[in-house]
């Protein structure tokens, strides 16, 4: 962490693995959840990944992924401005500027700002809950995180598959219940899911969450790892979830 | 089971639950798995269910819906003559004639002999398998149970829907790689996965087999069940699957 740097009103720093990783939040402002963490330690990166983040937030995702898994780039796309700038202001801190780059921009517009087939490898933690009867505040921050107000899972998927070529791999995490709302909608857009991990809060309870890895151009078949577990039975953190956080393990993926 | 049966040449008895159920094998046909025992237990029934299965096979899941959880009725389909004719002779063993009927048709031409709209819930061990480059030999039985030569995963789908009016519902096992597409076309056909449980071999395996139930007109909107373990770590049935297979319990569900 660099030494010459001072926090902003109402912002707060939150350490990943202590004295390593550092990212800025604001308590009015969406906080990251376990889901990021979880994908970033997750996905399968090679070092010769170009990696976008659709809807980045803090920039938390690239954060990790630049950390521990040193892909080729990492740009993450943020369309809350305060977000955006605070997200830069994290990869200055982190001294990733070489290796990260937040654009604050609208993804339903992306075409504008990318070339098609730009990078290998699109991640996301995107808004999960459809828009329901009365639309919510744009205004609300959070709830621009939280809900389908600027960005539909169609938005996201079709973005994805424009950023990708063929073979391109598309990893992002979502609520369970959608999973066949997802998978209809990937297979329209020219992607299969290949790779699939449902999240449960404990053992023997349901999975509410999911890691989902597809690939366009692929053909159907997908591969269901075992379940992830978040909490043991005392209440903590399993020890897979522990290493995530706090290891510094992972790297790139060759493969 | 009646006194007065006598078995054909090649027939084995297999029995279900002790001295309660039995059912007529053969060994030169395809002989039920687990995947039939797991689904039909784990279908939810009602008492006043009309109740059609797909693909019936020796007629092991009419069998035990009859035995366990008393439908209004329950309709077996069987394009294999050998296999509809044993079918038959076990529900006349077990005394369900009453309940439970086998048809031996083809399910692709079920509209020629049943009404849309018959029944309010299908279930279905159908072929796991896609048919690869070559085709299978047709008179080959066992590659009938398994692979998609008289039924594809559409033409079941299709089947289903046909049978079933607005709010009925579909049951299935089938291969957990199938996923993706069975959700798709599941909603191409105006129907909805709204219940979802893996199986997996082992604690910390991968699931290789997925049940789902399905309903026509439904909103999106999947629950996941924690997955189900067949097992134990000394390689034994756990015990969800010893009370299935042996145990009597389950009865019909009202709700």
């Amino acid at each position: 962490m660099r030494n010459d740097f001072h926090l902003l009103p109402g912002e707060e720093l939150h350490t990943l693995i202590e004295n390593e990783l550092y990212i800025l939040q604001r308590q009015d402002q969406f906080r990251f959840g376990i889901d990021a963490v979880l994908l970033a330690n997750w996905v399968k990166v090679r070092r010769s990944d170009k990696v976008v983040d659709l809807g980045t937030g803090s920039g938390v995702i690239p954060l990790i992924l630049a950390y521990k898994r040193k892909p080729q780039q990492v740009i993450g796309i943020e369309i809350q401005k305060q977000m955006a700038q605070m997200a830069k202001r994290s990869v200055i801190l982190n001294d990733f500027e070489n290796l990260v780059e937040i654009l604050h921009w609208d993804l339903r517009r992306i075409k504008e700002v990318m070339p098609p087939n730009r990078c290998t490898l699109v991640v996301s933690n995107p808004p999960y809950f459809p828009l329901g009867r009365g639309k919510l505040n744009p205004n609300d921050a959070k709830a621009v995180a939280r809900h389908e107000v600027y960005c539909t899972l169609s938005d996201l998927i079709e973005a994805a598959a424009y950023l990708l070529g063929t073979r391109g791999r598309f990893a992002f995490v979502h609520r369970a219940e959608r999973i066949p709302e997802i998978f209809q909608q990937l297979t329209a857009r020219g992607m299969e899911a290949k790779l699939m991990r449902l999240i449960q809060p404990r053992i023997n309870q349901s999975p509410n969450l999911v890691l989902i890895e597809a690939v366009k151009g692929a053909k159907p078949g997908i591969k269901i790892e075992p379940n992830l577990v978040i909490y043991d039975q005392s209440g903590n953190y399993t020890s897979e979830v522990i290493e995530m956080y706090y290891g510094t393990g992972g790297g790139s993926v060759e493969r």
